[in-house]
């Protein structure tokens, strides 16, 4: 039925500063200048930009900022107003306070209002699961048009005033790894020319009797000096699982859409690290698509990842291009996954 | 069409600990006696439930213990198990912690794996968002049964170190009317004997251009020392918009299903505060209808609230009955209700 196809009419992203590169990042750490060549090459992630002021610690932009910049740009893109806007949802680990939601912020900051609004609390799969529920609400007649967004903003994590060197080696990898962004979207059941067709989307928990990969700490007034570690990794169990979790997910949106690994003409991959991603590719093995990544560039930003990549992805698309997109979250093993197609 | 109405199978909720009632609590926080009797008069809250023990500031239970417990019983209640569950939906403004989100550590608890999970990011009206998502793309046919969960564990903001006397008067108003606890309810498209059709659900961001009525922060590795002032509220805005805004969204409901104020059997207000609940049903005028109210037993449970509610509206509700609950959150302003018919 063509009248429930939820289209994907624009993109925007939005960037905290300028690029950061490794050599600026270790000499602020006060690392080895060693660490930089390290860094590329075992990493992978050449640049990132972050929302503090490396060298003052001053916040430079919060989600909500990088949000609206990244919201506004797909309004505007797709030649849609707020007032066109159906519903808003955003995905995302870090929200800028607890209450109100930062989604709620962003569409005021827009001027949407009158309209539901959700926030998915989640990691790299909260903006796969925005995409999903707005998909699945248009494409079921809960308006017209959604505004989906996803960010991360790492600011509240990054303790320059620590010693870098004295943080344990899955802390140190952090540091490097991420990078803050913010990205969007505009679906609509309401084609435009070339947009493309959101055609399926994938999202299983598969965490059961599983350790998590990944624990993010929040503190409030009360717990604010307790001496739980804030941010713990199990980046050996990540290693062992992301590639296969991303393997058995790209399967599952190949066999539900009755696509082939040759059908695909793009894929957009899960973006951890430069190197990580690498690995996940190769051992993907389509070697048809190609690949669409920018963890390199701009590191690991999280829910805003996706929406990079469709960035990239989408204007190179011509009509009957198919693109898959996946993205696994390690905290308790999600696996996500969605797919295009260029009408 | 009777193949897509979302019927709610069964309710369960969970408390931590002993009801506190207002003479324990002032005698904790150093008060005069008499403030009992004042929170008793001005306030209406008589008894909550904390999620730590408030004689050693030692955690009793996790929201996703409360979850684990609400929602086990509601499955149990409906005579369903974990295998049953085709997505599992939870509103909070309190998670345990960033990463993993609390809805994945629930379904862990309880034995649901390889089903999408989503977490609403939100305050008063968080379970009012899980239940109209899972409404909706249950409707839509993604899914027979959902698990749908809200709770909040004000834990983390309880600061037992604090001068109470010192505090301002919108933070102590805070320590009393807040109280811990989840709830859950299990929807499905197959109705079980006896369930209630959850009809509508009508959910807007009403926030443009108007300054939040409550900000709850959270801090990070990198900002625990700040001196962003945790929680802010602005009761004055709260008591002159809830009333009206709840008038709205009843309005809303009513019209959206062609029903009028004589067809409600059962009322489920607002939970501010017991006081505060009088006022908005005095207000709201729907005198054929019998209140469903808990806040002065369990405090403002937050997202556990409309569960406590439906647990003891839906035993009461014969063939034919209608009930139409609630809720406003006051952080960027949300109205939300949703409409139940007994069939």
């Amino acid at each position: 039925m063509n009248s429930t196809d939820v289209h994907v009419l624009s993109v925007g992203t939005a960037l905290p500063g300028p690029a950061v590169d490794n050599a600026t990042l270790t000499r602020r750490l006060g690392t080895p200048a060693v660490w930089a060549d390290w860094i590329d090459s075992f990493i992978g992630t050449r640049t990132r930009h972050f929302s503090i002021d490396l060298e003052t610690g001053e916040a430079r932009s919060s989600l909500t900022d990088l949000c609206e910049t990244a919201g506004g740009k797909a309004l505007a893109s797709a030649g849609l107003s707020a007032a066109d806007v159906d519903l808003v949802i955003l995905g995302t680990s870090s929200p800028d306070m607890l209450m109100p939601a930062t989604v709620n912020m962003v569409a005021d900051r827009l001027g949407i209002d009158d309209v539901p609004t959700y926030q998915m609390q989640s990691g790299c799969c909260g903006a796969v699961q925005a995409l999903d529920v707005a998909r699945k609400l248009l494409s079921a007649g809960n308006g017209r048009t959604a505004l989906v967004l996803g960010g991360d903003n790492s600011v509240k994590h990054f303790d320059l005033t620590a010693d870098f060197s004295a943080l344990d080696p899955a802390e140190q990898v952090n540091v490097v790894i991420f990078g803050d962004g913010a990205g969007a979207a505009v679906l609509s059941t309401e084609p435009l020319p070339g947009a493309a067709v959101l055609r399926h989307v994938v999202l299983r928990l598969v965490g059961l009797n599983r350790p998590p990969g990944q624990i993010v700490e929040w503190f409030g007034r009360g717990d604010r000096n307790s001496d739980r570690t804030p941010i713990v990794e199990d980046y050996k169990a990540i290693e062992e699982s992301v590639p296969r979790l991303a393997a058995d997910v790209l399967d599952q949106v190949l066999d539900d859409l009755d696509w082939s690994e040759a059908d695909i003409d793009y894929l957009l991959p899960p973006q951890l690290s430069g190197r990580m991603t690498e690995t996940i590719v190769e051992a993907l093995g389509v070697p048809g698509a190609q690949e669409v990544s920018c963890v390199a560039e701009i590191g690991n930003t999280g829910n805003a990842l996706p929406f990079f990549q469709l960035e990239r992805a989408l204007p190179r698309m011509v009509a009957g291009d198919r693109a898959v997109g996946l993205a696994v979250e390690s905290s308790k093993w999600i696996k996500a996954g969605y797919a295009l197609e260029k009408v």
